[in-house]
């Protein structure tokens, strides 16, 4: 049987994107290895063994091309609402708070913020499916 | 602290892609939430707290643009060597098994497939960090 291990996304700046998942969602470091031309490192919360690639191609300056397929990362957090006001506080700008209803029902409460090269990143409130 | 979910990416057809994750690596259908516009498909393996999200965006036809920043989503498999000549044998086309060296390290033996859509997915076999 497959396991869900990893997604690997592309990035121009390696410290300021472990910078950001450092800070916006308490990512750590898992591992780092550094090749001739590219640099990868692992990164992973403490809840679930799923981590976040960032692939650094060494030289590249030009932002890369986010298309309109890929859509986001998604995590949950303990309190939403609290997350929103923190990351707020440290300049992360995310975007509004919105209760997701399809017709009367609730289906979750979240907001979306943007990392540095513009990948979006959905925080949910946990509870009901998103646990 | 956060906990990673899910990872979303747009497809064009719900059959045909729900079919390609559960023939290719076992995912199931977990949760399936139909609006006016869209539908959300939740799918997941048995081995970790990790979904993958599609979104069907109704009378979409033109293919998404899958641009050059979003790399893939990773699986490890127990053999990779039975996998590739599996999904070679259903069709699925992997791309070929390569061993991935840096300098005289071996960091893995893993192969490439593409979803209908062309996003890639890595599948690599399990051992050392991707256990």
């Amino acid at each position: 049987m497959a396991k869900l291990v990893h997604s690997m996304i592309r990035v121009i700046d390696e410290a300021r994107s472990v910078e950001f998942y450092r800070t916006a969602f308490g990512l750590r470091i898992v591992d780092r290895v550094d090749f001739a031309d590219f640099t990868l490192v692992y990164m992973a919360g403490d809840a679930v063994g799923f981590e976040l690639e960032l692939t650094i191609n060494k030289g590249r300056t030009e932002p890369y091309s986010l298309g309109d397929g890929y859509g986001h990362l998604a995590v949950v957090v303990d309190d939403v609402d609290a997350e929103h006001a923190r990351l707020t506080d440290v300049g992360l700008a995310p975007r509004k708070l919105v209760d997701f209803r399809n017709g009367d029902v609730l289906v979750g409460r979240f907001f979306f913020v943007a990392d540095p090269d513009g990948y979006q990143i959905e925080v949910i409130q946990r509870g009901g499916r998103f646990g």
